[in-house]
């Protein structure tokens, strides 16, 4: 039998799924994804993401690859994926792929969005997806702290204690901070991100901010590669995936 | 005793509510409002919008009205309701007012907005904030047609059958219109509008672009007076109340 190998491009917001991953008795994108898959192929079908969101993280451009038995039109396919997910995952393109394609090793590099919302009062507009931060922000200082975050490091500081991977080295190629009224918009480009990565660098860019980190710069808090330097990471509302490149 | 009058400017995202107005058993905005205001005060506390929004209308600038027997100080009243609305309904601003001012009865004008979101898949971070209209649309027919809808009009060939107002004469005194890659935004501000005016002109306006209004022509339908003429009323999704002006 002929196996087709897919890739779809997913835009989810993930307020109400406990991240990409499946779990048992718990709402997941995977979780949604694979029952649809499975309804749609009549078989158990397992789908790999190129970036395993966690809980509550949004995706704009998540890629997900999967094989199926039959043989799809991508317009066919997308339309039947949305007809049956729900409205807050949507697949906004799918297609067949070189047999060999796999969503999450063939990655180049990714772009991730972090949002805060920084006026006194919360829009109800941004609740799902922007961190509320209506505390004294010096951008300009922003934008040189995070220069200091570029490049190739070992990011062990700023990615949970039990990330198990082979290197904690990482590359990231851009940094941007955009302002529009009370949205601030950090832009993360890099080859790949630790789990948690961005949104410690959040929490780090602003310890540092207010004059709180604890490591003194973030240069120094890079070197320690100590964990305990940073406090919690930035709230998942804020955080989009919204870009993979192969 | 004295009784000050207070004057608040309210957002929501009506998503999660039956409209402004109090409902036995059903979550409204003015429901859940006056339950605060009722914790604050100690006894039932009576509150008054200039825009009695629908079922699923979300507000970034409503104004509400309402009488407390304490004297509070204006960021500290917008704080205590703030602490007790769920997180969907944002106090922005909080004030004593002149002891006669009416939200309802005082409004000199208002803005509304309508939001379509026009790509072919709908994108799951709009979903709650605008109707998916992934059909052919003529933008400048939509520019030239609005204009017909300026001015002072008879309204009731738009809006609902059972509209019980001593008129339904209005003047609408700016309609704009804005595109932004897919999201199509649609800016209506006239002195009042009637009960779903401003979907039903947004439906009328998209039938007549499609070529498929009844009445031939938007002058026509306005002089006919006849409902019977126009579909449904745009979903309430795509609808804002943006400013109240006195």
């Amino acid at each position: 039998m002929t196996v087709m190998n897919y890739r779809i491009t997913l835009a989810y917001d993930g307020t109400n799924y406990f991240g990409w991953q499946w779990q048992i008795g718990q709402p997941t994108i995977q979780g949604v994804l694979q029952d649809v898959l499975a309804k749609l192929a009549g078989e158990p079908v397992t789908s790999v993401a190129a970036g395993r969101t966690d809980t509550g993280v949004h995706a704009a451009g998540q890629v997900v690859s999967f094989r199926l038995a039959k043989e799809w039109d991508g317009v066919a396919l997308r339309k039947a994926l949305n007809g049956n997910l729900p409205e807050d995952i949507r697949v906004l393109d799918a297609a067949l792929a070189g047999a060999e394609f796999h969503a999450r090793f063939d990655t180049q590099g990714k772009t991730y969005r972090y949002q805060l919302y920084t006026d006194e009062v919360m829009s109800p507009f941004w609740a799902r997806y922007a961190w509320h931060y209506p505390w004294a922000l010096d951008v300009a200082r922003l934008v040189s702290d995070s220069k200091t975050l570029l490049g190739t490091h070992d990011f062990t500081a700023l990615t949970v204690a039990d990330c198990e991977v082979k290197t904690r080295i990482r590359t990231v190629t851009d940094i941007r901070v955009e302002q529009d009224g009370p949205l601030l918009t950090l832009w993360f480009v890099g080859d790949g991100f630790l789990r948690y990565q961005v949104r410690t660098m959040v929490a780090a860019l602003l310890e540092a901010n207010r004059g709180r980190l604890k490591a003194g710069s973030l240069s120094t808090l890079l070197a320690s590669r100590d964990r305990t330097l940073v406090g919690a990471p930035a709230p998942a509302r804020g955080l989009t995936l919204i870009k993979v490149e192969y």
